[in-house]
């Protein structure tokens, strides 16, 4: 009767077709329905099973489900998320306080999403930004842009970074201002440095992109 | 001339202890002249090297060293920071939109973290705390807790979790208002929840800890 959520090493935004939040709920109602009649059940989920990923689910299908739910065996197993996995990938962007964030408006409003990107934009932290667009939501990314160029400087590193860990991994080190410009889909994580994150260049190399462990620049 | 950053699935709060800033610089220093020398050099870092660790110590010596660290192959590996590994131990309590920040103010301003508390708390990010005490920092914590209880209520859910991955972890699920009397150390990673974490009680077995995937409730 354990139900075990387990992380591949490739991030959620890795997932090509991304599910709708009801077939999560679904499948998580599906998993624990199976570990409730007795199955030993794995609940395989990319990433990070925690961050915007399948745990979350498995806990609202608990607490919304019957009492025998709440009986279960459950363990999360940690993974790498995608922001972390990016962030290696390019240097250390996340080496001081940061925020992740879903630009997803399925389940919240579009104003809690602009709110939450002044507060972290003008307080300093790095942002990284999940879900950046669909084809449902086609025009959210942008706005995002324009709504952290408000707090930020047009030179501040944006980082995109499409598959990592997979054969086919992309990643472009770009500006905001230039950021509306770079190629995004459901499977690349997006971060946006703070007014302290620098770039590296190297001769016939990739720049290194970092956050330095001091705060040196006064904020806005 | 690799340099590595290579991860242990533990987090960095689970280092008993911490090197100052100074001797994370002199580590990086010297691993990049002995790659520079030729040598293949693997940097160990616990948790995630790019969160709160090595990996930006290495850039920021890259960056204010000789020409010749600029041309050294650099891989971070990632791995599972802290705030991950007690995620997963406690339910999906970063199952939304969530931010993490040291509370040292070896690096930073005090007021800056202030500002950041306020920020975090007031749009409605789950908030991870790394480093949030030591004897050289002994009010800070309690400060900070302080700092949050003008932003959120009482019962918010708080998690502390020391040294989760090994066989001495211990987990600890209490409110805002009593989490000044829980004790924490540098092994410690603590989680306050947003308004809308919620606690399932469970019969004979831990709680679980959640941030649903959907905004219900207004926030501040």
């Amino acid at each position: 009767m354990d139900l075990i959520s387990t992380a591949f090493p490739q991030g959620k935004a890795n997932r090509a077709t991304p599910q709708t939040n009801r077939e999560e709920g679904a499948r998580a109602r599906a998993a624990l329905g199976h570990a409730a009649a007795g199955a030993h059940v794995a609940l395989v989920s990319g990433g990070d099973p925690g961050v915007f990923a399948m745990a979350a689910s498995v806990c609202e299908e608990i607490a919304a489900g019957p009492e025998r739910f709440r009986a279960l065996d459950v363990a999360v197993i940690p993974g790498v998320t995608a922001m972390l996995a990016v962030a290696a990938r390019a240097g250390a962007p996340l080496g001081h306080d940061f925020c992740a964030l879903s630009l997803s408006d399925n389940l919240k409003p579009w104003e809690l999403i602009e709110r939450r990107l002044d507060a972290a934009a003008g307080a300093g932290f790095v942002i990284a930004l999940y879900n950046p667009i669909s084809k449902a939501r086609p025009w959210q990314l942008a706005t995002a842009f324009g709504r952290l160029a408000r707090h930020l400087p047009a030179a501040t590193p944006v980082i995109f970074g499409r598959a990592v860990g997979r054969a086919d991994e992309s990643l472009t080190v770009t500006t905001l201002a230039a950021a509306g410009d770079a190629p995004a889909d459901m499977a690349t994580l997006i971060i946006v440095g703070s007014r302290d994150t620098r770039v590296i260049a190297r001769e016939g190399r990739e720049p290194l992109v970092y956050t330095p462990r001091a705060k040196e620049d006064a904020i806005a």
